[in-house]
């Protein structure tokens, strides 16, 4: 096993939230960070996450904490639980990141296994939220600043919080001649991406496929823009088994929607 | 009455317009502000004001301005008038910051009482705008860039208005057995907020009310998330009333739009 | 001819795409942006335009250069062709930006006249993407961080293309009485903005005019907001002519869309 990276804030500051972009919430929280780290840059990941879906939200932060470089703090607020009991916490990765939000799962995947939660109580270094119900301008946003600007280290937030709420990782299942897994989330472009690690199928550009989907079956084809192909299956640009129509929307061929089951064969 | 704190600028400017983010617009008005001020930091607060909605666009800016550290410049651009007659304001608040826009009631309810709107004539510091219909680009964005980057001081931008547009601030009555306001705004969860302080109401958690808007009553809980309640009523992270469903849109349960008028009476 | 402007970077890159806001796409291109330029500044273009559409991303483009100090780098992407033999190519203008994205046509009315593409060949700075989906992240972006960052000079980048993809210039045609054009993008607002050179068309405010779309004539006047005037016609702020309707959506009086042709006649 590795060391983990030690955490060396380099000033920025991503942020993954559901707030949004019609009101005035995403600056709010900006203006929250910068209030206690004037120099911290804030890039926005999105706020698209459909409100309250925790899943999604976990999806978007997992991939773009991957594309940072070591000594980022990733705020990350979908929270349906605000106002109730559920606790505050900050994780440091074993890359050498820092997670910030809500303890309801939306932090776990981007966390992976090493990761230690802790839950904050540093109320000296940013006090408890004045509002019940916008957190994010409140503590998280404050908390991610504190971090950033090095005023607190992650070591340093609180108690190690044992029983963290983690989001079940999907699952692919291997299935007679394929793979099964779930839609994670469907892009702007209407491609699908599966819950399917793309070395699982392992499918050379030009290979014929199945895809099933609630007992309609598919032909497709494996690789990025086959010519006459209506549907093509690859690896994504995260790892994932990506489902597309050149020119087109997946989505639409398919008839599916996050959560639904997919299957591809070879055939 | 206290003396205003002075203007020191910290370098940031945020952002609020109706300009929407799918054509060129907010770019240019940042590549505006960097030939200015190169160092300025440029944080959006929204700009899906509904096309010339001067009210919304008020209230937006009100929010985010009390987000923000003094020292920050607010550039708001919902510009019906533009290429018409109608001023460029710069005001100064009294907690120290500067606001700029057109002088059409969008700065007003953000200003406060204290803050005296100047006429820009400062055509030294940024000349007239070279497009009819681009002042933010031309006009707004150079001058909160001045302004942001230390050239010109608010005081100095050029004479005192004396009878700046002013909107007419949300005006909460009180009725029988309660308090009526109108939908100031309905945010990107459904959540509708009402123009009524919420400490006007002072609704301690579990307390039955009813929600009255076009004669039909609503019957709703006081506080956050009540199991089994179908509507909640607290207050909102700026200090107005909410009326929001957990888990769903207040906004379709209730039927309103923003400016509808909405009773809450105690039971 | 004048002699180009050489290019010192000032930092600030700008970024134009189709890749929404929904999905975390723009923010891995900014963190693999971040991990080479540590102190770059990204300014958001668009990131709406639609899927696929070469055309409006270089119109966006084309406007966002122009409204930039000498010194950006400007990184687009729309890029149907990802993952096919198409060309990565950098570009410096007569004027000291620099452009960066695939060799599709989409740089090609932002580069101007002079501009003398590379393609990119500097995989000992920026190495050859490692998937083959998101040459955004992990090529385009890396190159406009390393050229921001002055890792790389614009001539240094590769071989000079002598063929590259160029996009139609939009043409406008003199007609019997008028001018004729095609709707090159509806903007926001629903303002018709067309391919002639406002120029052209030359119309004191208040002239009377004829503005024909299939067959259809519609009354107008040049100007601004003339009063009790449904339609009107004026050069916009990047020197084009645009219809519009004073607090409407000249898009739907018209009946049109991008590429319709439109005819500004002189009554």
């Amino acid at each position: 096993m590795r060391r983990p990276i030690g955490f060396r804030p380099n000033g920025i500051i991503t942020f993954t939230s559901d707030f949004g972009t019609d009101d005035s919430y995403v600056a709010e929280v900006q203006g929250a960070i910068l209030r206690i780290a004037p120099d911290a840059r804030v890039v926005d990941v999105t706020h698209a996450v459909p409100p309250q879906d925790i899943r999604t939200g976990a999806f978007h932060l997992m991939r773009a904490v991957a594309a940072f470089p070591a000594g980022t703090v990733h705020l990350a607020v979908v929270d349906p639980g605000v106002g109730t009991g559920r606790r505050a916490v900050v994780m440091q990765t074993g890359a050498g990141h820092v997670l910030v939000g809500p303890d309801n799962g939306l932090l776990s995947w981007a966390a992976g296994p090493r990761a230690v939660p802790r839950e904050w109580a540093r109320h000296d270094v940013v006090p408890p939220p004045r509002s019940r119900t916008f957190h994010g301008r409140d503590l998280f946003g404050p908390v991610a600043a504190a971090l950033a600007a090095g005023l607190v280290a992650p070591e340093e937030c609180g108690p190690a919080v044992r029983d963290p709420v983690v989001l079940p990782w999907p699952r692919a299942r291997r299935t007679h001649g394929g793979w099964s897994g779930e839609v994670l989330v469907v892009d702007r472009f209407g491609n699908v991406i599966v819950g399917i690690p793309g070395d699982r199928l392992r499918l050379g550009d030009g290979t014929p496929v199945r895809v099933e989907v609630a007992g309609r079956v598919h032909e497709a084809v494996a690789g990025l823009y086959v010519h006459g192909a209506p549907l093509v299956v690859h690896e994504d640009s995260s790892g994932w088994t990506e489902v597309a129509v050149p020119g087109g929307r997946a989505e639409e061929r398919l008839g599916v929607r996050p959560g639904a089951r997919v299957t591809i064969r070879w055939t």
